[in-house]
Formats: C-alpha cells, structure tokens, sequence
C-alpha cells in the first residue's frame, strides 16, 4: 500500500488573473498529499516534529505542468513513495481530474534533527514507510 | 514621526481570477508595512521576537476596500501608530495609488511572551513607539 | 437553514515561525465557507460568475482572533448570512475547535457587473439567500 | 545582458512552524524575478498579456534547496535566461544571501494565446529575448 489518493478542490484564493490555479499552489498541496499518506500509514507528521523533534524538509521540488485546473474544480492527487534511501525519501504525485492527469511532480525529503543536521531515518519510521501495508 | 509609508508592487500570485488582488494580500503587505515602520523607529521585530522572546500577534484586523489593485501595480501604504495602550497598540494603514485611497484598515496588536501570556508593553519599547522623533 | 458548517484542517503552508495559523488565511477560509453556503443554498458562484458575469468582491472583512490554531488542527467553520441589502450582503463567520470559538469575523459584499459597477442583486438571487430552506 | 539581479526580503507570512521560508514561496520569487527580468529587456509582462493577448504560463518548475531562508533575510536572485526556443523559454533562478547560494531552479515556459493554444515566439519578442544588450 504505497499509495494513497486525497481529494481536494480549488480555492479561489488559488487562482491568479489568468483564470488558473496559480503554478506554487501544487506544491502546497503536495505537502498536504503526502500528510496524508503518512498519516495512513500511522506516522502523525506533526507528532513526529513535536515529540520527536525530526524534521523532512523538502530538498527538491519538482513539477510538469500539462493542463491547468481552474477555480472549483475537484481534484485528485495520487502520492507515491518512491524511494527511501538512508537519510532521505523521494514521494511522486499525480495530479488528476476525472480521468486525466494535469500535473505531476516530486518532491525529495531531508531527515534533519532540530540543529539542521541530516540524520539516518529512524528504523521504526522506515520499517514503516517501507511496509507494503 | 509616526507614520511611514513603503512602495510596493503587486505579484501575479497576489491576483486572482477576477483579475484583481485578492482580498486577504492586504493583511500579508499590512505586516510588511508596520515593520517597516518599526524599523524606521529603530525597532527590530525580528530580534524583539528571538532576543527578548517578545511577540506581537494580531487580535484584530480590519480591511475596507473601496478600489481593486491590479497586476504590476505599484502602491504605497501609509502606517500610522494610533494607540499605544498598556499591553497592546494599534496601526492604520493608508493604501494607495498615486493620489487616491484604494484601502483602508488597522490591525490591532497584543504583546505576548513565549508561553502566549499578553504582557505590559516594555518601557523602553514603549518609549521608542511613543516618540515623535 | 441560514447557517451553514464546513470542516477543515490546517495546512503546514498556513503556518508561520510563530508557530501559529497566519493571521490572512482566516480570510482564505472564510471564502471557501461562504461558496460552500451558497453552494448549499444552491447558488453555484462559479456559474454566477462564468454564466451570469455577476461578481460578489469583497467590500469590507474583519477579523476579532481570540486563540491560535496550529498545524494540522481541525476545525469548524460556521457561516451565518447576516444581512441581504439592496447590492450588498453580509457573512458572520465563527471559528471553533472543538467546542470554542477561537476566531469570529465578517465580510461583506457588493454585487457588480462584468464593468465593476453595483447592480441591485438580482431577484431570483435575492430569493435563495432570504429564504429560510 | 542575459542576467538581471533582484533584491528581495522574506516576508513573515512567508515562513512557516519550521521557522523558516515554506517551499513554494520560491515559485512566486521566481515570477518576480523573470518579470523584472524581461522588464529590464524593455518587455513589460502585464501589457504582452493585456495588449497582445499572449500569455506565458509554467510548464515546469524545478527547486533544488541547500539551505533555508529565514524571515527578515535579504537575498538575491539572479535570472538567466537559458533557452529560447520555438515556442518555449526556459529561466534559470540563483537565490543568494550574502556570496552563498541557498536555493537554484529553472522555469520554463510555453507562449500560448487567449485560446491556450501554443504560439511560435513573436519575432519582436524572440529579438529582444535573445539579443545581448
């Protein structure tokens, strides 16, 4: 189970004067998409910088726009993991409306510790990540 | 000395599909704007909040808007400190372009510590806010 | 049936280093509260604006904030239609979590043409807001 | 002259819990500094779209973040335009405090009309786009 697919809608607040989703707002919603991926596989993000003070800013982002999405329209953001390496992770998006792909992007995550300082994941966290569950 | 004005000018991802700047931008520049301002008087509010632990949270924010600001514009709002009270104070803001109003509105602030607990203005900082110079 | 409720939850993008909700995205939510009142009153703004080119800018917002919220909070937003106007309308908005208000506002609208100019808001519109289904 | 450089300093909306810049925020710089950029050529984005109904939309957008911004920094962005092709350009953003780049990215961009149709570059623009001065 290394997916999970959340549903959204376009805010108005979202759009800009072209009559379009504002190009930075994919990457806000990407780091609501993988929240919740994370929370369906039991890791709370917020608990995890509170309580354990570990940090997953993003190192890069990337996005392919190919169809813009515009004011009220319902969406669906498909999140996968796709790599999990020592100290980082990579998720991939794909942004659909109905049938049809209109965006799609990466983003690459950093473990830091509340110095800044990169860390191993912690391997209750990558037993988790990992499982196929 | 008690009002400064700052120069900006409207981003594409302040607009939105009605083709003018969307509402909530105003309070995003009306913070710009009384940092300014307080620079101006000599007070640093990034180094009030880390050196003093000393925060300045809104508790009120109002915003009349008779004219849209539109893409690339360039305006100029006039901050003025109206009321400096025991533990909170008040800005006005002017926004304008060239010669006429487009906004108006306030924010009203408290003085909080780091456990959110509101506290007596300090004297030197009120000192310095109450100051004509 | 004049009020009307939406569920949300805090987005990390709506943070800022206080900690703390940023004091502009009430005004973001408050937005998404009123289209979802319309929308349960069956007025579909999209189309009003698309098919009738009848746009509802906002004329005034205020904000009264009484307690943070935080990231990944949920929260209730609870939309009142307080009055219909001959062109204007105002909304109430009450923010709570949990079983406390932590932020109360309003808005209030014009009703105006493609050319931005007041018109009296139109009959059948003016029906589904006043009426108490 | 295929450089520009624009000063810029963060905003408090634009940090986030973590204490530092939020991860999109980078997006919109960018659009600021390719929009001083082509307006240092003499193009003037709001009138291509205003007058010749030619519209610059991103097709992908790239962050590679190596360290934070925070709030009240100044930083630079220096805008190269890197390709012109056909009918796509692509920009790429060097964000620098002090003599230390924190954050690059590129955009690039399709020309479309009203329509959302791709258009060959304007030979008036493409001239200006890729001559040295």
């Amino acid at each position: 189970m290394n997916t999970h697919s959340i549903n959204l809608r376009v805010r108005y607040a979202e759009t800009d004067q072209m009559g379009v989703v504002y190009y930075s707002n994919y990457l806000v919603w990407f780091e609501i998409a993988r929240t919740e991926f994370l929370r369906e596989k039991g890791l709370d993000y917020n608990r995890i910088e509170k309580e354990r003070k570990i940090y997953l800013p993003v190192t890069e982002a990337y996005c392919r726009y190919r169809a813009p999405l515009k004011y009220d329209d319902q969406f669906t953001i498909v999140t996968k993991l796709k790599d999990v390496e020592n100290s980082r992770m990579t998720f991939e998006y794909d942004v659909r409306k109905g049938d049809r792909t209109v965006t799609t992007g990466y983003t690459r995550h950093a473990f830091i510790n509340e110095k800044g300082k990169p860390i191993p994941i912690p391997e209750d966290i990558k037993e988790i990540l990992t499982s196929d569950e």
